[in-house]
């Protein structure tokens, strides 16, 4: 048995008893019932996940994960295909907008090259797990082999449990890959059934005729491989990316591991579909950090029955919403944890 | 010319040219122009604020004032008014939602008795700036007097300018006063004319028979009391109370300062209510920080113009909406200044 099939035999269901306890105790701090809304909800849910009335998640990482995506030779991206390995650098210096929120939450955030197109620098802080120089162009065939699939979620799983022992108390996922929003809406296509052109956005923000080649290359990647949408790994083998299984690796490993996930935005929203898709139980530990601007994400959340904590009109990926909204679950955790009860602060109870 | 009028005398407008050169800084940013949504805004505002290409939000204080109620009579709460003093002393003994939230975010908490039914015992972290012990019963005649409307905004402007001294860029906006959505929500029919239904809600969680009270007990002052819409010192000093006046007073000297207030709930959207309605110039000092689970929030906010950070289902007060979203804030603000150039990072811009 491999350790994808391992991971997936691994993962459990939300610890009921826990969650108990920590409604209970919710309902006996300083504050009427339920009025501090969804902070109450996920706090009682990370207490399910982590098996504890008392959960912690001072330990935040964020997993970056690149790739490269051949269908960009389609013209469907508004930058250059090198920019994937120079924001990779631009990671490691801590100069991107994931190194900015990240730190503001107090996440320390992983760089991994899953499958960049090029050789990139050694680094102590990246770690290397390329499958391959970039994808396949999913327009004009396969974006990648069953077996390539299966390595990159296990290296997903591999990355994760190397963090585990470092200490790792919640999980955000993250991604760069210039295309691969277009990898991403073929994955949301391919599991919703629903149109391409309701599924596909505007990325970076390209113009009309890169738009009109994305959907064209999309729907003729899904018209040419068909994928299987009952076989989640062809699914990602013929349409996904490198970073995508990683990313769906992250997942699995995570909820194996009982670790709350806070997702991102599209590509992770894809990534996510990919582990939901192999184990509907991975879903129960994921926390859908934000919405994307991107329609497709809507669409995704909606398949997985996840409710986006934030909704600020970003579409940076990285890492960057689900890096915002662990500082909302770590804010959650912390009212289940620090604040006084009724009586402890001889506060008078509900009429 | 008394401290009211020479504070409303001083609030301005925007810097545009700040704002122009914090926009610019943005689309120079290591990001696809604008991929970062409302944070991108956010600083952009909060530069415009601070007249600075650079602002900074380090120095944050959530002001959470409290006072008692003489509508509480017509049965309106589901908590007993004694909680408005136990839940002070919660306070400034760190242990309420608000404190866990100020904490989470590096804000501290300047709590102020602006109309406590009682006398509290000293304690140097409390300010009092009592204006009465309690408003009179609004149902039944004028929560107070158009003199002690005036002082409580002029109680508020005095606790911002004193803690302007000790260092303040950012302010938030809090309250506690059993029974303070009743006035809250007479103020919001006041203002915006709509149905005395469509603006009250269930507070803490009344039941129907509260519930019924409530809507009985405002409908009875706004029809007893006839405030005048166009002159908000007289809707205040009719339906109001002595912790929405400090917040308004709060709100007006922070955009006399030109310091960015993050605006909490309804009762603190009741007091921005009253100090926009004094000055539509102080509009643009403002961030609403989440949306209220009380259905007036809505309407109250539609009526500024005014776009909710987030919306988390919480209806708790105390500022604890506020000092989340002066996390996001600060967020916004450290993407602004902290992040790499495509200069600076060697990134290739867009095709």
């Amino acid at each position: 048995m491999g350790k994808l099939e391992r991971t997936l035999g691994r993962i459990g269901v939300l610890d009921q008893e826990a969650m108990r306890a920590a409604r209970e105790r919710q309902n006996k701090l300083t504050k009427p019932p339920g009025s501090l809304g969804r902070l109450e909800e996920l706090a009682v849910l990370v207490a399910g996940i982590q098996r504890t009335p008392c959960p912690d998640v001072s330990a935040k990482v964020v997993f970056t994960m690149a790739g490269d995506h051949g269908v960009v030779e389609e013209g469907v991206s508004g930058y250059p295909a090198e920019v994937t390995a120079q924001m990779v650098y631009n990671f490691l210096r801590g100069g991107a907008g994931i190194n900015v929120l990240a730190r503001h939450v107090g996440a320390r955030v992983v760089v991994v090259d899953m499958g960049v197109a090029t050789d990139l620098q050694p680094h102590p802080q990246m770690v290397v797990k390329k499958v391959r120089y970039g994808t396949d162009n999913l327009a004009r065939g396969p974006a990648m082999s069953r077996e390539q699939a299966i390595r990159s979620i296990e290296a997903g799983i591999e990355v994760f449990e190397d963090e585990l022992e470092k200490g790792l108390q919640i999980a955000g996922t993250g991604d760069m890959g210039i295309g691969n929003t277009t990898p991403s809406a073929a994955l949301a296509a391919a599991f919703t059934d629903l149109p391409v052109e309701a599924v596909t956005g505007r990325g970076t923000g390209i113009d009309d005729a890169r738009f009109a080649a994305k959907v064209r290359a999309i729907t003729q990647g899904l018209a040419l491989n068909r994928p299987d949408p009952n076989d989640p790994l062809d699914v990602l083998s013929k349409v996904g990316g490198f970073e995508i299984g990683g990313l769906a690796g992250v997942i699995l490993a995570a909820a194996a591991h009982r670790v709350p996930v806070v997702l991102d935005g599209f590509i992770s929203g894809a990534a996510a579909l990919v582990a939901t898709e192999l184990e509907p139980k991975a879903r129960d530990f994921l926390i859908a950090g934000h919405v994307s601007v991107e329609p497709g994400h809507r669409a995704m959340l909606e398949r997985m029955d996840l409710k986006p904590l934030l909704n600020l009109d970003m579409r940076l990926g990285e890492g960057t919403g689900a890096a915002l909204a662990m500082g909302i679950v770590d804010a959650a955790v912390k009212v289940l944890n620090d604040m006084a009860t009724f009586d402890q602060a001889g506060v008078s109870e509900a009429l």
